[in-house]
């Protein structure tokens, strides 16, 4: 017997649970363990409700933000959480998590699995306001945790400068504010040895 | 010197970190560690997004349900998690929330400190459409999560049925789908004696 819109959907709200067995790179602030790709999310959406008006684009619309930001790290329930500072295969990964999408967000009924791929293919894309300022929250609060936690797995990894301020380039597109906080926050690490030069 | 708009809102940022620190009692479905109120509250916003439709109120404001969602615990980073099944001087812990809620939001600039008392206010009292719908989340997500996990935290704790049904009542006023949904789930429960008749 087909599933009901109600069971599809109880499916997929059993089914993103896992994003919870995600573990990140960025620690805590606490320090005490890496954060889960949940709490990850959660963070940064809830940062673009008071976060939003330091957007370059003053006609945001933040309910589409959130949206992108809750549901953009989904396809990790499949593809795994891959560190910023990483060297990777990006068609590889890509490919993987394009494979996740499809296979995740096809259990909610088709008019909102379809909802959710374009939200999900928006914010890869980055091409709209709403994807770029969703993009640089999620490129700016990982560099406070960093810098909060004094670059424990910066240090960690030898990350150094030049690849923070790569990461953190985009920001300056959807956010001139965010993105000098960002620098600054930056210099000041170097300065404290928490960042190689 | 008085601080920016911006120091405010990253101060309210970092504290805000400290409720991936504060554990439920509910289990992940994976079973392997209790989740994070941050993972719940991620959870239950993601889960507004795809089961709004079953809102008895067909004009819900689902962004205005998202806000509430998203900061609906913060309040837990100094008053901890109240497991819904214990006995509590529910006045004691209105007090100590009261307390949070003040101090939290307050970090803030003024008139987002305002707002989001007032979302967190609004929630609590659970009298507009938005805040039913959005409590209503905040009691159907979990009892899916014990299901799942085979009980395991309702055996332990000898959870009775007439608890979780008086948990789950208001879930009608919201949405007679979903509680209707947790109703059979409830009663599926007591046969397969991962909660007590």
């Amino acid at each position: 017997m087909a599933k009901s819109r109600l069971e599809k959907q109880i499916d997929f709200a059993v089914e993103i649970d896992k994003l919870k067995d995600v573990e990140r790179k960025t620690l805590l602030m606490s320090g005490v363990r890496p954060e889960t790709s949940a709490e990850h999310s959660w963070h940064i959406a809830l940062s673009a409700l008071f976060l939003s008006e330091h957007s370059r684009d003053k006609d945001l619309d933040l309910f589409h933000v959130l949206k992108m930001l809750l549901i953009h790290d989904l396809v990790e329930i499949d593809a795994g959480d891959t560190y910023c500072y990483d060297p990777v295969d990006k068609t590889a990964v890509k490919q993987k998590e394009q494979r996740a999408a499809g296979r995740i967000f096809h259990l909610l009924p088709l008019d909102q699995s379809q909802e959710f791929f374009a939200l999900w293919e928006e914010f890869e894309a980055g091409a709209t306001p709403e994807a770029r300022f969703a993009n640089a929250l999620d490129r700016f609060l990982p560099v406070i945790s960093s810098f909060m936690t004094e670059g424990l797995e910066w240090k960690k990894r030898g990350i150094r400068r030049g690849q923070v301020e790569e990461r953190a380039r985009p920001i300056s597109e959807a956010s001139p504010t965010l993105f000098d906080c960002i620098s600054r926050m930056i210099e000041e690490a170097v300065k404290k040895g928490l960042l190689r030069p």
